[in-house]
């Protein structure tokens, strides 16, 4: 029996799309919204304030240790709202397919999708599916659209103009491990502490948090361009600079091997499941106990603070002793990352 | 001089992504949720009930007679959220190119993008850019991700269940025009009278047909599948059927003479401007001549009935005086219409 495969007549808008989209998706994702296969989902607003953000995604392999590009979809998403202040609740799911796509691998995709959704508490309520000619798209392109609701004493976060010289960096954990696990499947490279990516959602660690939201300036999740562009970005043109301590910034051991081996720097990797924490001054502590307290933030450090000696730039303190400047990202490191 | 064209790094989310944003998307669509640069936007709940909505488009041609790329994934959005009886409020903007892509063509779909946001009265807030190799995708994808209000009074539509025999078919103009001006770039057809596709925002005539909204049992837009998958899709498992009056049904002579070339059927043909209206008996009447004021709906018809006569079946009288059943698009017409 041939294996089954996604065909064009699954993009035509008829009775295949139909048919694949009840079996593939609504009957996994179920839910009241989606169910209805209107051409919206119509709910009531989950709150006054509201987050709204977008992401596609285009990984290659479309599955690797650690996760797919399924899970990585949700956790994309969800992640933005999250370092946003945003309690995450509704997602799109806008499926690009390439004719012959086994279906096998949509269904595995699928399910990572589901699983990755009820962890990040999110419900997927509406979507799309379009499918292109064999060589017009490689595989599978997949954009989650995501709305969360903002309650309003987290309204502050992402007003770069409230971060002042005094505030601290806080890092989540270890980084490069999404980036530096998908180069390792790409290379088909071992270790013997196996790479796995970091890709989860970031609820949990996001209201660790924002516990008492007026500790947290700003959240940033660290993917595309690294910790390095994201402090780039917060701090150009403003008043103030970063400094990181390079003693304090976490980095595995098999991470750093990938790195001295292509010559990476583990500032400018993406990573799935981290963030960057701008935290007022002598709340630092208690913000780091808050994050060591959820698994996913047991490796948080305090990396650096905010500074005015030097504003619009971001400086770091090398291991021997030195201090570098630090530019964002130029070029492109490693394509089709997330 | 070497013409500008779309890098690898223009996906890094380093410098040059910064740049291309900047330059090419915030300049134009600018305002005050997207100028932030954020990971989400963030802002007031637009009503009490949303309507959210998704669509990624793959069309090729990516410019045709009427429009492009970016003007149909703003409208297709917006479509959905009008037909919903939304008012079209936020989009969101997720970009897949390929690299090499002529940064001229961006630009001039970015352009398209900001017109038919204007017309349609929706703000771009939030949006992504992705870049995969040459040969990893065709030219551009696009996904469009939309949220707009709904009022209280609206929220019946979409509601099958609330469909009756005796209910009214209208059609807003002229079906097929998009399908075949696409059909006509790809095979460079030329006609006397020219094929120019129909995408267009549809909110001027969705609010004209919802003046009151009790009239209005349903609306959806025609797109890939056509009007009979549409009306298939409504009636399908229901305890009703539909019956289209070919005699009522416009299409134009162009549209007509191509389908007869390559053996279409018009009422398969995918629209970007068009919809059918599910409209009380006894009301007809009034949402016609409330859909002919807006220049979009002056070729409105009553195309058919709603019918207790053959239950989840969609019928039509033929001009030869017989009667066919209409079953949904079974496999696959046109590859990439939209």
């Amino acid at each position: 029996m041939k294996e089954p495969i996604i065909l064009m007549g699954h993009g035509s808008g008829g009775r295949l799309t139909r048919d694949l989209i009840a079996k593939t998706f609504v009957s996994r994702f179920s839910n009241s919204f989606l169910n209805k296969l209107n051409d919206a989902a119509v709910f009531v607003s989950p709150g006054d304030k509201l987050a709204f953000t977008t992401d596609s995604f285009v990984i290659d392999p479309i599955f690797f240790p650690g996760g797919n590009i399924g899970s990585l979809a949700v956790s994309g998403t969800v992640n933005d709202l999250c370092v946003s202040g945003a309690i995450p609740k509704f997602l799109s799911l806008g499926l690009i397919l390439e004719e012959g796509f086994p279906l096998d691998q949509l269904e595995k995709i699928s399910e990572s999708i589901r699983a990755e959704a009820l962890k990040a508490n999110v419900e997927i309520v509406t979507g799309d599916t379009k499918v292109v000619k064999k060589g017009q798209c490689d595989k599978i392109f997949i954009n989650t659209s995501g709305i969360g609701r903002v309650p309003e004493d987290r309204l502050h976060l992402g007003d770069i103009a409230a971060i002042v010289p005094g505030d601290k960096i806080i890092i989540s954990g270890y980084l490069g491990d999404h980036a530096m696990t998908i180069l390792a499947a790409r290379e088909d490279l071992h270790f013997n502490d196996p790479l796995i990516s970091d890709v989860a959602p970031l609820n949990n660690l996001a209201e660790a948090a924002l516990t008492d939201p007026a500790d947290i300036r700003m959240m940033r999740d660290i993917t595309r361009g690294g910790l390095a562009t994201v402090l780039c970005e917060i701090c150009e043109r403003q008043k103030f600079g970063a400094e990181l301590d390079e003693e304090q910034i976490p980095v595995r051991q098999s991470v750093q091997s990938v790195c001295g081996m292509y010559g990476f720097d583990p500032l400018y990797l993406a990573n799935e499941g981290k963030m960057v924490l701008i935290v007022r001054e002598d709340k630092e502590e208690k913000v780091l106990r808050a994050l060591q307290s959820v698994s996913q933030g047991k490796d948080a450090r305090i990396a650096g603070k905010v500074t005015a000696a030097h504003p619009g730039l971001v400086q770091i303190k090398t291991l021997i002793g030195g201090t570098r400047v630090i530019d964002m990202l130029s070029g492109e490191m490693l394509p089709r990352i997330c």
